[in-house]
């Protein structure tokens, strides 16, 4: 889609993102103070409907901790999604907007037992584990509950891998699910996450493959294991492209049908980034455009939102946004960062952004796909700025 | 001080921390959750008196971004400090404990021109500026006031190196100062920034030199400068030992002798860390101590309290924490993470931390020395966990 008509320049939308006139039209009609997150809620539920299409035959779990709003969780209620939560208050964020305990899974392995017991006073029977300690929690205050446990997977390609802190060897995933059967709780299945923003769909090759030896094995001594959970990790584009989404189907089916041989199980796939992250626009302003010696080549841009305040995923420079700004070209090379007196507060310093040299102090910046891991993550009061707010257009299905 | 009368152990604690017995009383007396920061305010006052003892030729601008909390604030305020701050919320607190605006300085470079306006409006005529966009907001809605231009100095031993996004060249600073006095605002001096937590006493000696030939320069000109901001980075002992206080006026001294001997200027300072991180204790609550894998040598110890929740600092593990539990050794190797589904949730997987065999789910460790840059980093929402409450034990000279 251009964006000729409005305006704003050097960005190919997709599909399935923000449409820049909703967000111009949404901004003419409220006071938006700057910086704040403008969530298309229309985009959710496409975002999740398209999702659910080609992931037809699978259960989805949609990721809380990406986008913890109400209105969010709403959206993906009314279509039809389920949740997988990181801890109580994010638990009851989804029963407030309607989604039934059943329907919500407490996948985080790291919970406080106190936790445990209150998510299955509220209905929650489904944990996810990946610990000795953490299992005889679950099952002395949420008896009988359904267990899965999470297998540790470091594929390549991963732009945030979780292997080392989450997930336990293959041998003691075994050994768990076999403890809890005899702990009186259900040994559900199996669960792996290949990495946040996962760029290679055979990512999942690996996982499928040594869960597919833990069903076989449990198997083997009258253990029946129902489910296999995929995790999460679909990306979405940034400024780099990225494949499909229908290639991580085909690819997942395919180590499916090979590791599987009996029989495919249950299927949960847990998006978060993927449901949310391109209905969001993050709308920020120029502080600043500086250099600071007369032999800079490049100029120092300082926007109002920074690492600290909901841009945390610029650490490491790990997500590169889409910026978009009012101007044509020509171009020049700049540094980004952030509003705070934090000399780590710079978002982008490797990554070669290049933006208009009429970029002015008071301009506007907006960050495309900015939907996940952004407002929640704000400081509460870091320097003195306030977290952002978030303004939601209303879903067109509504 | 031995702790073996509170049952804490494996720590020597200074002068100037809260002592243990103190917080184990406060505990018993509030109903704290866990995670949570107990600033002992005794200590924030008696870090400040014996600070401001080694810099008495010095103004003390105390940096708020490290801390602030209105407890804090007023603390300093009756002892006697002057504030910095990074924003105009920040600017606002301090006014709200009955500060002066004429002993309030906006330092931060980075500030929206709209944000000066306010400044000055609530009474604030001092400024710090690296650049000509930035100066010339100030003279737009700041008419008259005193402007101090930041230089960029890198030198080594900082644990976290600022020079690279505060503060320009020596060549620009001198201009930018000549444009001030152009521009009708009071040329007030020259500032620099040695890098927080800065470990070497010598490490200002480059921003003196500096300083004194810009401070030269114009003197020739016929612009009076009249005072040295030597910005902050004092360090306090965190597991490794730092020098006394008393070694860096030393070297500031011998530096400003040598490198000012037509007459040294006034000398502001602007502490943060060095005045309210021993007045800090981070409570956290162990939630689970577990193995992943059968041929594990160490254990993951998650606490209740992560990267994200306060321990921002942690971030490439650069600070590293004295901590405290209530058991007696033996120890063995950990990693400690936090509670979140985050993978970079980690605190400590390189920094060789050992943690007494006997610590179980639900045990207390504290964190030492963390009153500064904690609590007001916290996300407001991340994974659903909220920002940790901060308590206040009165200071005993109230």
């Amino acid at each position: 889609m251009s964006q000729k008509r409005t305006g704003h320049t050097h960005v190919v939308l997709e599909t399935q993102e923000v449409p820049p006139e909703r967000v111009d039209w949404f901004l003419d009609h409220v006071q938006a103070t700057s910086p704040c997150l403008v969530m298309d809620l229309s985009v959710v539920h496409e975002n999740y409907v398209e999702f659910a299409k080609n992931f037809h035959n699978a259960h989805i779990y949609y990721a809380v901790k990406a986008n913890p709003a109400a209105e969010v969780l709403s959206t993906l209620h009314g279509a039809g999604a389920n949740f997988e939560v990181a801890s109580v208050p994010e638990l009851l964020e989804c029963l407030a907007v309607g989604a039934h305990p059943g329907d919500i899974a407490y996948t985080n392995p790291i919970k406080k037992r106190d936790d445990i017991g209150k998510a299955y006073a509220l209905g929650v029977r489904a944990f996810t584990t990946d610990s000795a300690p953490d299992l005889a929690n679950i099952a002395q205050v949420a008896p009988g509950s359904s267990v899965t446990c999470r297998v540790a997977v470091t594929p390549p390609g991963a732009r945030s891998p979780l292997g080392n802190k989450f997930g336990c060897s293959q041998d003691m995933a075994a050994a768990l699910l076999r403890e809890a059967a005899r702990l009186g709780l259900r040994p559900e299945g199996v669960a792996f996450h290949p990495g946040s923003q996962q760029l290679n769909p055979h990512a999942w090759d690996t996982g499928i493959e040594l869960s597919a030896q833990i069903f076989a094995e449990l198997a083997a001594e009258g253990i029946e294991l129902n489910s296999l959970n995929l995790g999460g990790g679909f990306p979405v584009r940034y400024i780099e492209p990225v494949p499909p989404i229908s290639a991580y189907v085909a690819a997942i089916d395919g180590a499916l049908d090979r590791h599987f041989s009996a029989g495919i199980p249950a299927i949960r796939v847990e998006p978060g980034r993927a449901i949310v992250a391109t209905a969001g626009v993050l709308i920020s302003e120029v502080v600043l455009v500086a250099k600071k010696a007369a032999s800079d080549t490049h100029r120092w841009v300082y926007l109002d939102v920074g690492r600290y305040g909901g841009l945390a995923e610029t650490e490491q420079e790990m997500i590169a946004y889409q910026l978009v700004t009012g101007h044509d070209g020509p171009n020049g090379p700049v540094i980004l960062a952030g509003p705070t007196c934090d000399g780590d507060d710079v978002l982008y310093r490797k990554t070669p952004y290049s933006l208009p040299l009429a970029l002015r102090q008071g301009d506007q910046v907006r960050f495309l796909g900015a939907g996940a891991y952004t407002a929640s993550y704000a400081s509460v009061f870091f320097n003195g700025f306030s977290p952002m707010a978030t303004y939601y257009i209303p879903s067109q299905s509504d």
